[in-house]
């Protein structure tokens, strides 16, 4: 019932361009007769945009196919190496930096350990910024082959330039993270939470490709979950939906880092379960010893699972998904070891139809999706926004 | 990221004569030029087709407005009286059949009571096949100038032509209650969870007017919420989404009449208030027996805006709406009385952020708006399906 508003020409041409090259990203290669069939573009506007994208380089020739009878088609693709996307990764644990080609093959990264606790602004800016430097001077790409940088960060990021940080875990309350970085690089910046990001990364690359309604939760030291509908991504009205793990399921329960009491991610974060078993936290080996907990026998496990399963099953008597993505790394331990008890505490918690139209699986990404999800951003730029740019004075 | 299908000239035409129809239900009277600026059609195209419209008697002229030095610009509505759409409202406590006009606007109503515990699907069938035919000839509407009656149930219901219904609450399990009505009547039929008929009236007619993103929750005997996000309202993958009444939010909690225990609707369904009165349920005047202990210095009153803050706050966590609109018996029990402590409960146990952002009212089309809203689902396929398969041989 929205209501449309008045296109130009121009905006024609630009969001048929943007849709020419986002088909041939995620379809492609093709030839120009299959472009317009995939887009619904008339052949003559296929082949001037074609051409177009040829010149700049931003498309390149893939070979040829037989046609029937005919001779044989030109195929045609994003070209891979047009440009490069860094994708940051900014945790509790670390600060990650990776370097990719368009194709999103890593070419290079570095990790910075965060000690626990210490999580000054400056510091992780600073760690940042020595990390594109380090990727690019590994990889031999100079700075102007750059697209943008995307940092994944914990936390509500509102909206606007400014892109504020509120994240409580970090003690960070309105930190100006693209400003500080600002002063460090002239690179396009895209900020975002690294839920977001990582969900971003399972739809477009991984477990959640093709699916028009899925949850991606990312289970970490955080808990956080990315919602998806008729395929859009809901970010809510102020870009700061998804914190389900501050969603609470225990009236009046254990007391959380956010200030409430009886949240999940007080049940099933990785600091958590740790509490629960006794077992120290936020130490250098804290990732195994969690991993040692979860593959003992104590009775944290089976609570661990009772709380996630809980935690899962409102977000589809709420959603009703056709898919739930489990990554984060606390997410990737109890996949991998106890899918199936997961998928059991989720269908003793949830009504039977929605149930039994999800499937529950692990995000195939790894628990190190954080940074390409932080990278897809600048590629979402770059199919969207930037050939369009480029191609104004071609109107 | 969708691949937009092929549209043939014919589905480009339906689609605009559709936007036009719903640009002058929603922002109407307006005049032709109005129609173009509002839309982004052509001065051609508005004129032809609200020739054509008129034609037909589905738009009318509502009288004329001055110009700037020019003639004066005739204005043009939807005709009220075109045709009528009737609503159904199937509760636990009774069965309402409502006749709107095409504004809207109430014409008749009859009432079935439902004895507690006693929702025989074919006696359910029987009082709107009966009402159905009390509320035309009470108005002396004759029926081929209905356009369909909408019927709101609780429970999943299924979708695709048969239209199963599960509803747990009822002891309906895959109830047919489409075709059970089908033996009576040939009207067109949409059958839908009452709770989604009744937000969309709040949408459309009441409250969330206005709002993209939303969340409208019914509190009644069944508690359940509505999930409106970018304007579009959120069905799910098989249209069981907004099951928000049986989330968990006590791990082992009291035992709900789903199966499961902890749900919301355990702590503030209707019952679930009563019981934790100690007063009875399901009685013909439990309404009042539960305004009494509302109204009262009970400690279930505290408990109950508790536990109601929390599954509000839930919401606001995972969602970030703009909007909360709170209906259905209950909700507007609680709502009217107790707004401000709602209010304050949901603050305590919902993130700062998305709290600041988001708006909680009373839905101010009353309880009883589940039957409009029942009636909103024939109307809608009237501005979208109607108008267009009318006008297929015009093309
Ligand atoms: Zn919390
Ligand atoms: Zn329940």
């Amino acid at each position: 019932m929205a209501r449309p508003e008045r296109r130009t020409m121009r905006d024609v041409r630009r969001n048929n361009q943007a849709m020419l090259l986002r088909t041939l990203y995620f379809a492609g290669p093709a030839s120009r007769l299959e472009l317009t069939g995939l887009t619904g573009l008339s052949a003559a506007t296929v082949s001037s945009m074609t051409g177009d994208l040829l010149g700049e380089n931003i498309i390149i020739g893939a070979g040829q196919v037989d046609s029937d009878g005919g001779r044989p088609r030109a195929l045609l693709r994003v070209n891979p190496l047009y440009g490069y996307a860094i994708g940051v990764d900014v945790s509790e644990t670390h600060v990650r930096v990776e370097l990719f080609d368009l194709a999103m093959h890593e070419r290079a990264k570095v990790e910075y350990v965060l000690r626990p606790a210490r999580h000054d602004p400056e510091l992780v800016a600073r760690h940042i910024l020595a990390g594109v430097d380090v990727v690019l001077s590994d990889a031999g790409v100079p700075p102007e082959q750059v697209l943008g940088v995307g940092v994944g960060v914990p936390g509500i990021v509102e909206r606007g330039d400014g892109g504020l940080i509120h994240a409580r875990s970090f003690g960070w309350d309105g930190v100006p993270l693209a400003a500080l970085l600002r002063a460090g690089t002239s690179l396009p910046l895209h900020v975002e939470n690294g839920a977001k990001a990582m969900a971003q990364a399972e739809l477009w690359f991984g477990s959640g490709r093709g699916t028009g309604n899925a949850v991606i939760v990312l289970i970490g030291a955080g808990v956080g979950a990315t919602v998806v509908a008729e395929g859009a991504t809901l970010h809510g009205v102020t870009r700061s939906a998804g914190e389900w793990g501050h969603t609470k399921i225990v009236v009046g329960g254990r007391p959380c880092r956010c200030g409430g009491r009886g949240c999940l991610e007080a049940y099933i974060g990785a600091e958590a379960i740790l509490e629960r078993a006794g077992a120290p936290t936020h130490t250098a080996g804290w990732q195994e010893e969690l991993a040692g907990v979860l593959a003992s026998d104590s009775p944290v496990v089976a609570e661990t699972l009772t709380y996630l399963g809980v935690g899962l099953a409102n977000l589809i008597n709420l959603l009703n998904p056709e898919q739930i993505v489990v990554g984060g790394w606390v997410g990737h331990l109890l996949g991998e070891r106890l899918l199936p008890a997961v998928r059991a505490a989720v269908a003793e918690n949830s009504l039977a139809q929605p149930y039994a139209a999800t499937s529950i699986v692990l995000g195939n990404l790894g628990p190190d999706a954080v940074a390409l999800g932080a990278a897809t951003l600048v590629l979402e730029e770059f199919l969207s926004a930037a050939p369009a740019a480029r191609m104004t004075a071609a109107v």
